[in-house]
């Protein structure tokens, strides 16, 4: 069996996360370029943006990517969640001179069900298709591997592991709970064991017969070699790359990551409808007592989310952004993605 | 500055968690003869008992020995939600043909007011004393430094941390979110960051000027090397000595490790009154849903907790018991703890 640096071409086990809305095509090109695996997250894309976003990867780099789709059970529309949510956010809405959306809608579609999508992926054959929230459905998986491309599941549990082994995955990504951004679950209501990077990367090595990728937490060339040594075959970084220049973060995400801001994260499903891990901010504050079950289904709470956060900046509050962050948030650099790569190379030595 | 190590005067890089309730002499007594330090957790005994176990370890090993002492601020008694309390759980004594204590006893003292137990530790002066839920006034650190005590802190974010340097620890234990047992938190009531092993220890690491050690999802010699690589100077196991045969854990407590019961814990503080990480069992189910107002101050609903846990224990239900355990607990293994050292330093070569 082939390593899986050998399996993606790479030359460092370090792979830049997905991070749909924060990546681009100029960051996955540089972190390629520079040696690791660079990825997009086209979640939040349809198939004509994903298309060129990919394009434009390989305008700047020759090299692998992995192109991320979230396999989320698609929404479960409640016109009366959604219309005491729509109140419940209004007073906010207001207090920028906005009103709320009148109704929310599911504003993207789940890989599970995007025809399009996975014809993009099959024309495209990008080296890397991962999988985020879930898996699509056997006949999917057959059409991208039989396109030869290596696929990735996402993982925070053994039992998610093992479905993504049986799936026919070639590696995990064990996403700990401290990982910034959407967390991994595909069950939003069934309970969750919040398993961390040290704890789960160390469960998936020992249990799964493939290679795992230790995602959350991880901001320096320390952290690699740490979940190397843990086992796993490379390490899955975000929020360290969420400060590079090449990032599609707001200036309001980026201030925050930089400043004290950073030392509090929270998981949250008010901002999307399912738990991300985000800086404290306000709207995470206001959100604090809201019970899962007043949160609309993802992602039409995403909608009221975005809604939210364009009313407040454009009276100039940047506290009700998906700032998506990791605990390690505090260690956060903001260095050319290429260069960041380079020092975290020289800092597992 | 001397390393930690010798500092200690231990040979490996591993400390056994001191685990108040569970340890016990023969456990510390053995570790410390296989060259890691050995612990006594203190927290439930009085001072008579502490001495006596202090003497117990000493008839076994000259080797260092570590006591651990929990800092909490003393119960804040409050009479109404320990009736509520009492009458919530009045359904499962009767259950179990028993009837709830009439009211509710503090029924540990915190080491902020205990001056035997610190007359106990000048006197004996093991080589470390080692607190946990917050840290003691001024000049109890300096008594304990003048009798040349090595001294530990514990923290779970980077200000108790800090707060541990100030008070002049020589060493800082870093607590993920992950640890099983009690949470070290110093002020329940604060928002918890829930920082884990990864993200803690390489924070701490790097902003502390004393040497860290790591603690939470560490079970083998894989995460004794990988926490080493993110720069901790030692690791702590609480979790995998819990099933040896020196444990005090009882029947109940070992088989629920030992089976799949051991994949789900859960942070409550519900069976004590201060968030801590117990295997999912029949308790933490019951209270799942109370809210922490709810919850008598810590050490008072510790004595509800325990009186239930006896009461089912008599009719042959274990599943109210304080299951303490960490997230790596499906790792756990069955030696005797002297060859679970030897296990262990064999598998971080």
């Amino acid at each position: 069996m082939p390593s899986l640096l050998d399996l993606l071409a790479v030359d460092h086990p370090i792979i830049q996360a997905p991070m749909a809305g924060t990546s681009t095509p100029a960051m996955a090109a540089e972190v390629a370029n520079a040696g690791a695996l660079g990825s997009l997250g086209v979640a939040a894309m349809d198939p004509a943006g994903a298309h060129a976003a990919i394009v434009a990867v390989r305008e700047r780099s020759r090299r692998s990517l992995n192109v991320n789709v979230f396999c989320h059970q698609p929404a479960h529309p409640d016109a009366a969640v959604e219309a005491a949510w729509i109140e419940r956010l209004r007073p906010e809405f207001e207090r920028f001179g906005a009103a709320p959306p009148k109704a929310l809608r599911e504003i993207y579609t789940t890989f599970l069900h995007d025809d399009a999508m996975l014809s993009t992926l099959l024309a495209e054959k990008p080296k890397v298709v991962s999988f985020h929230l879930g898996l699509p459905p056997e006949e999917r998986v057959r059409a991208l591997l039989g396109a030869g491309i290596v696929l990735f599941g996402s993982a925070t549990s053994l039992d998610e592991g093992r479905r993504c082994v049986a799936a026919g995955v070639h590696a995990v990504v064990a996403q700990g709970y401290e990982a910034g951004g959407h967390r991994g679950v595909f069950d939003v209501e069934a309970p969750d064991d919040r398993l961390t990077t040290v704890a789960l990367t160390r469960l998936l090595v020992r249990h799964l017969p493939v290679p795992v990728i230790a995602a959350g937490g991880i901001m320096d060339g320390a952290g690699i070699a740490a979940v190397l040594r843990l086992g796993a075959s490379a390490a899955q970084l975000g929020t360290a790359f969420v400060a590079c220049p090449e990032s599609q973060a707001d200036a309001g995400h980026r201030a925050a990551l930089m400043s004290n801001a950073a030392n509090h994260t929270v998981m949250t499903r008010a901002i999307s409808g399912r738990p991300a891990r985000c800086l404290a901010n306000r709207f995470t504050a206001l959100t604090r007592e809201v019970a899962p079950r007043e949160v609309p289904s993802y992602p039409i709470a995403y909608d009221a989310g975005k809604a939210l956060n364009l009313a407040a900046k454009a009276k100039g509050e940047t506290g009700f952004g998906a700032q998506w962050a990791g605990q390690g948030a505090p260690l956060a650099r903001c260095l050319p993605a290429a260069r960041l790569v380079g020092e975290l190379v020289a800092e597992m030595a």
